[in-house]
C-alpha cells in the first residue's frame, strides 16, 4: 500500500535526486529556474558533476533517501534504481524511462518495475514527470510554459506532449501542477487525484485521459474532490473509432466506449470537455468564479452582432436570458435614452463609450439584475494601437460593477486573441473571469452551472456516485432462446406475455387456450434474428390462422412459441445489458421496435442505479415525450417501466458472473396503471452456470 | 440603376472627399497611414483645414467630382451632400452617418436618401465605411487592425464591431477589403460581391450577415463569384430565437429563420461558420489552398494524444484518414524502425525530432500517399523560449515536403495561440496553410473540400442553383376543410385515396361501395386538430362500426369524409409548404406521423427543386433507411414519392400569390411500384381566389 505522506513528499519534496545525464541536468535547470528551495542531488557512476553539482556514485551513496527522485536511465539499471528508492525509504520517484508495457517487448520490464518499486509511489514510466508550479519542483526533463503561481489548477496528463501545449497557453491561466501520468504502472490518475484535492491552494483539477484502468477507485477520488469543493474538467480522447485505436497503439490503458466514459462523467460531476481550448476557459473560469449559482446570464455589448452572438451559442447550450428586471430596465431606460432598447443580451450602444462613471452604473444596474454570472463582451484592439485605454475603461467599469453588484462577472472576447495578457491579469486580481472565444466561453459558463447543479443532485444522496466493479466472465458464452430467456425474466419478477412453447402441431389449440389474439414466434438458439428469418407472426386472430403460420415456421425449427398478443401499446421500448471490457455491465434504455438503430435515441445507464437514475435518463429520451401522453394519447406506465429497469439492473448485479448481454425489445409500455410487457428477449449468458 | 464603374471607383479611389469634423480626421489619418496614393480633399464650412489639408466650404467647391466620398454629417444634411455628390458625377460614398431606418423617427430620412442618391452607390448609411488594403484606401474612421497586402480575402460584414474584431486577428489572415455595410440602403450585400469578384487580387470573401433582402440577387452574386472560383463563406448570427430578436432590433433587415438560411447556403455552395476563429481559419485555409480536392487527409505528429485528438474531431466531421498505401508504409517502417506503428493519423515519434533530412523524408512519404491535405500537429514553445529552433526545423521539413510531394500541406497548433506570427508568415510565403485550433482548422478543411464538391455538383446543372422570387398575399387567408384541400390536390393528379364526403346516415352506405377497411373522419375548416378532437377513426371493418363512428362524431360535424383506408405502408412521410416573410414559399420533407415533432427529422426545401435536389434531401433523412428497405422490410416507392414532391412544388410555384401554407401528413410511402397515397391534407389558402 502506497502511504499517503509519501506520495505528499513525491508532489513536493523538499530533497530532489536526479539519476541520468541530458534529462538529468534538464531538471537541475528547470528546477533552478523555478527557484526549487530544497536539495538537489546528482547521481552519475561517470560523471564528475551535473550543472554544478557533484555526482554520487550511486543512489546508496546519499547522505539521506529523498523526497523524489528523477529517474532517467536505460529500463534495465532504471528497476534497480528504483528498487533501492523504496528500499532506503524514498517519497517517491519520477521514472522518465520508457520500454515498459507501451511496447511489445517491454511487459517483462514493467512487472519487475511492479516487483522492484513495492510501496513506492512512483510517476510513469514512459512519462515527463511532474512539475509543481506552487513549491517550485520540475521533476520534468523538458521545455515547458508555466510560471509560479500561489494557487491555481493540476492538470493530470495522460499525454506529455498535451500537457506541454497546455503549459505554453497564453489565456492566464494558474497552473499549480502539471503531471504526466504515463504507463501508470503504479501511480494511476486516480491516486493523483486523491493527494491533490487535499491541497487547499488547488482550484479546481484539469484531467486529459484516454481511459480509466480502476473505475470504482476513480469515483472515489472525484467523490473526494467534490467534497473538498474541487471541480473537475476531463478533456477525453479515443472517441472515435480511429481515436481509439491510436489511444489504444499508444499507451497499455483500454479505452473503453466514449458513450459509458460520458455516462461516467456525467455520473460524478466531471464536466467534459472537446478541446484544449475549451477546457483552459472552463478550468479559467472555475479557478476564478468557481462552479456558478445557475445558468441564467446577461450579456452586455456596445454592439448588435456581438450580442446575437452570445444569443445564437448562449441558447444553443441552454443557458437562460432573464430579461433585465423592471427596476433595473426604467432605471436603464432613464439613463441611456430611447434609443437604447433594454434586452438580454444588452447592446448598450456607444453613447456612454469612455466614460467610467456611466459605464460603472450601467453595468452595475444589468448586474443588480440577479444573475448567475454577467458577461461584458469586449475585444481589445491590437496592443500597437492607442486607443486601448478606452477598453481599460470599459474593464474597470465592469470590475467596479462586479465590486458594486457582489455577482459574478466575466469579460469575453469573441476573438480569443482580442484580450491582452494585461487586461487578463488584471481581471483574474479583481475576480473577473477573462474568458477567450465565445464557444468556449459560453461552454465553460455551461459546464461551471452544471457541476453545481450536479453537486446539488449529489448531495441529495438520490442518484448514483459510483460504479461497479466486475470481474470478467471465465466460461464459454451462449444464446438462450426466447422461450428459456422470458422463463428466466418471469422468475425475476418481470412481465412476459401468457405463452407456451410447443410442437408445430399443437400451436393452434395452444393459442385458444390462450387466447386470440396471439402471436406464433420460431423458437431456436440459433435464430438470433427472427423476424427477418420469417419466424415471426403477429396478431393472428384464430386457430387457422395460427396453423398456418406455425406450418410456414417449420423450416426454421420444430417447436414455436404460441404467445398472447399485446395490445393498447403506448410506446416500444428497448431494456438493454451490455458489457464493456473496461465498465463491466452497464444497461441502455432508448426508443425500442425499428426505431432503436434510425433513432439512436438511447441513454446508456452505469450500475448501480437507484429510481432517480432511471426517471432522469428517460427524461432525457425523445421517446418521452410520448411515454407522457403525447398529443391527447394516453400515457404510458412510465412506474412500471422503472420497475422493470431495477428489476434488470437487479438481475445484471446478481448474474454479473455469467451475464453477456441482454436484449429486451420491444418492451411494450401499456397505459398508465396497466403495467409493460416484455415481447421479445434475448440473453447471453456463460454455459453451465445456475442462474440465481 | 448604379453604374459598375462607379462601384469600382468607389471602391478603389483615386481621389477621396472627406466631409464632416472629428470622424473625417479620422479617415485622413488611417488613409495616409495605410499609404493611400491618390488625392484628398476635406469639406468643412466652419474649419480652415482638416489635418494639414484646407478645407472646402462645400462639395460645390470641390475641383471635381471625387471617385469616393465619406460623408460624417448629421443625417439632414447627409441626405444634401449624398444628392449633391450624385448630381456632379462622383464615384460614390460611404454614408457614416446613422438616424435612418435603423430608428422610429429614421424612416423619412431613409425615403429622402434613397431619393436624393439616385444612381450614387452609398455605402451605410449607419456604418463604418470600407478599408481596402489593397490600394491602401481608408474610407472609415476608427480603428482596425489590418495591414496592407498585395492579395488578400474580403470581408463584407453586417456588424461593423464584428468587422472591427475580425481586422484584430492574429492569426496572419491576409485582408483585401473590409466592408461595414450598415443598412444597405442601397449597396447591398450582393452589390460588394458581385464587384469584389471581379478583382483577382481576392482569393475569397467572408460575410458577416443577419439576413438578405433580396435572395434571388444575393444567389446570381455567389454564383459571379463561383464562376470566378471565389469561395464564399458565411457567419450569420440570429439563429436562435434570441439572437433573431436581437439582430431584428439592430438593422432594418428581417432576418428569416435558420434553417432557410442553411438550406440556401447548402444550395448555393456557401460554407456556413459558427464563430469568428472558424470564419478566420477556414478563409485563411481557403487563401492559401483554394477549396480541397476532397477530404481524405493524413495527420503527423510526434505524440499519440495530438494523433487521437485529430482523430475524434476528424471522424465527427466526415473526414476520411485513408491508411497509408504500402509503397509508402513500407518506406516508412524501414525509416523509423519496429517501434513506431504506421497509421493515420500517423504519431512518427520522437526518434527524428531535430533532425531536418529525417523529417523531410518521413513527412514526404506520408504526403506521397495522395491525401487531400497533409497536416503537421505542432505547438510551438513559447516566444521566450530558446529552443524555438527544433520547432522550425519541423516546418521546414512540412514546407520541403509540400514542396517535394506537390500535394497540399497545412501545420495546426492544438491551441490556436501556439503557432507564432513568424512561423505562420513563413508557412504561407511557402503555400503551407497555417491552423490554429484543432476544432477550428478541421472544420476548415472540411468546409473547403465541401465548397469544391458543391461546386461539381452545381456545374452539372441537375441541381437548382437559384431561388425563386415570391410576392407577398394581399387577401385573407382561410383553412380549407380536408375534402376540398385533397380534392384540389386530387385535379393535380396527387394521389389522393377514394373517398367521399356525406351526411352522417348516408356513411354505412357510402363504406360499402368504398370498400373495407374505411377511415371516417369528421369534416370541418374549423377542426385544425381532428385526431385530438375525437374527429378520427380508422380501420373500419364493416358498415356497423362506419355508422357508429360517424355518429359519434355528430357533435363535431354534421358531414363525415369516408375514405378507403391505406394498408401495407411502408413508411409515413410529411411534405408540407410554408410561407417565410424573407423566403417566401419553400418546402419541407421529413418522417411523418407522430414522429414530425418528437424526431424532427425534416429537411427544407427551397423553390425551385430538381429531381436530384429531392433525392439528395430524401437521403439526409433517418427515415431514409426505411425507404430503402429496411431490415429485410420492402422498400418504399421513392421515385412515386419524388413525383408527389416535385407536383407539390409545381402546385406552390402555380399558386404562389394565394397559398399560405400546405401540410401533407400523413403521406402514406406504399411498396415500390405501388406509389404513394395522401392520407390527411391541410391547406391555407387566400380567400376568394381560384386555385390553378
Amino acid at each position: 500500500m502506497v502511504s499517503h505522506d509519501n506520495i505528499k513528499r513525491l508532489l513536493n519534496p523538499k530533497t530532489l535526486a536526479v539519476i541520468g545525464g541530458r534529462e538529468a541536468s534538464e531538471v537541475i535547470r528547470q528546477s533552478r529556474k523555478m527557484g526549487f528551495k530544497g536539495t538537489i542531488w546528482a547521481v552519475n557512476p561517470k560523471r564528475e558533476e551535473l550543472e554544478g553539482i557533484k555526482c554520487f556514485r550511486s543512489i546508496a551513496d546519499l547522505p539521506e533517501a529523498p523526497d523524489a527522485a528523477f529517474v532517467a536511465v536505460p529500463r534495465a539499471p532504471a528497476v534497480e534504481v528504483i528498487g533501492d528508492l523504496n528500499r532506503m525509504g524514498a517519497g517517491g520517484a519520477v521514472c522518465y524511462t520508457s520500454g515498459f508495457s507501451e511496447t511489445s517487448d517491454g511487459q517483462a520490464y514493467h512487472h519487475t518495475l511492479l516487483d522492484k518499486a513495492g510501496d513506492l509511489p512512483v510517476v510513469g514510466p514512459n512519462c515527463y514527470g511532474l512539475l509543481n508550479y506552487l513549491d517550485g519542483a520540475a521533476l520534468w526533463p523538458d521545455h515547458h510554459g508555466g510560471v509560479h503561481v500561489d494557487k491555481g489548477v493540476a492538470i493530470i496528463a495522460q499525454s506529455g506532449n498535451i500537457g506541454i501545449s497546455l503549459t505554453m497557453q497564453e489565456r492566464s491561466l494558474p497552473l499549480a501542477y502539471m503531471i504526466s501520468v504515463g504507463n501508470q504502472a503504479l501511480l494511476s490518475i486516480s491516486d493523483y487525484i486523491d493527494a491533490l484535492c487535499e491541497d487547499d491552494r488547488i482550484t479546481a483539477i484539469g484531467l486529459h485521459l484516454e481511459g480509466v484502468e480502476n473505475i470504482s477507485e476513480f469515483c472515489r477520488a472525484v467523490n473526494k474532490a467534490r467534497s473538498k469543493g474541487i471541480p473537475i474538467v476531463a478533456l477525453k480522447s479515443g472517441g472515435s473509432d480511429i481515436g481509439a485505436e491510436i489511444a489504444l497503439s499508444h499507451t497499455s490503458t483500454l479505452a473503453g466506449s466514449d458513450e459509458l466514459y460520458s455516462a461516467l462523467f456525467q455520473r460524478i460531476g466531471i464536466a467534459r470537455v472537446r478541446t484544449l481550448s475549451e477546457m483552459t476557459e472552463t478550468l479559467k473560469l472555475l479557478h476564478v468564479a468557481g462552479p456558478l449559482s445557475g445558468n441564467n446570464i446577461s450579456s452586455l455589448s456596445c454592439s448588435g452582432g456581438d450580442a446575437a452572438l452570445i444569443a445564437d451559442f448562449g441558447s444553443q447550450l441552454g443557458l437562460g436570458f432573464n430579461p433585465i428586471p423592471d427596476v433595473q430596465a426604467s432605471q436603464l431606460r432613464k439613463q441611456l435614452g430611447d434609443k437604447v432598447s433594454i434586452s438580454n443580451p444588452f447592446d448598450y450602444h456607444t453613447y456612454i463609450w469612455g466614460d467610467i462613471e456611466e459605464k460603472t452604473d450601467c453595468f452595475t444596474r444589468v448586474m443588480q439584475g440577479g444573475y448567475d454570472i454577467s458577461l461584458l463582451v469586449l475585444d481589445y484592439p491590437k496592443s500597437d494601437l492607442s486607443e486601448a485605454h478606452e477598453w481599460d475603461i470599459a474593464l474597470d467599469a465592469m470590475i467596479a460593477a462586479q465590486r458594486n453588484s457582489g455577482y459574478q462577472a466575466a469579460v469575453l472576447a469573441t476573438l480569443p486573441e482580442n484580450l491582452p495578457e494585461k487586461a487578463r491579469s488584471t481581471l483574474i486580481r479583481n475576480n473577473v473571469v477573462p474568458l477567450q472565444g465565445v464557444e468556449d466561453g459560453l461552454k465553460a459558463i455551461s459546464s461551471a452551472a452544471w457541476i453545481n447543479a450536479k453537486w446539488k443532485e449529489l448531495a441529495n444522496h438520490k442518484v448514483s456516485s459510483t460504479v461497479e466493479k466486475f470481474s470478467k466472465i471465465e466460461n464459454e458464452i451462449v444464446l438462450l432462446d426466447e422461450a428459456r430467456a422470458k422463463s428466466i425474466l418471469g422468475k425475476q419478477g418481470i412481465p412476459i406475455p401468457r405463452s407456451k412453447t410447443v410442437s408445430i402441431s399443437e400451436a393452434g389449440l395452444t393459442a385458444e387456450q390462450i387466447g386470440f389474439p396471439v402471436v406464433v414466434k420460431a423458437v431456436s438458439a440459433e435464430l438470433a434474428h427472427k423476424t427477418e428469418a420469417g419466424g415471426v407472426a403477429l396478431n393472428l386472430q384464430d386457430a387457422e390462422e395460427v396453423i398456418s403460420a406455425a406450418e410456414r415456421m417449420a423450416h426454421l425449427s420444430d417447436k414455436v412459441l404460441v404467445e398472447s398478443m399485446i395490445t393498447d401499446v403506448v410506446a416500444e421500448v428497448i431494456i438493454g445489458v451490455t458489457r464493456d471490457p473496461q465498465f463491466g455491465l452497464s444497461l441502455v434504455v432508448g426508443s425500442g421496435g425499428i426505431w432503436v438503430e434510425l433513432l439512436q435515441d438511447s441513454i446508456p445507464l452505469l450500475l448501480p442505479i437507484s429510481r432517480d437514475d432511471v426517471l432522469s435518463a428517460l427524461k432525457k429520451l425523445k421517446l418521452y415525450r410520448v411515454l407522457e401522453g403525447y398529443r391527447g394519447q394516453p400515457a404510458g406506465d412510465i412506474d412500471a417501466l422503472i420497475d422493470v429497469i431495477l428489476s434488470v439492473a437487479d438481475f445484471a448485479l446478481h448474474n454479473q458472473k455469467t451475464l453477456a448481454e441482454m436484449d429486451l425489445n420491444p418492451v411494450m409500455v401499456l397505459p398508465k396503471g396497466k403495467g409493460v410487457v416484455i415481447a421479445d428477449a434475448m440473453i447471453r449468458m456463460a454455459k453451465e452456470e445456475r442462474v440465481n
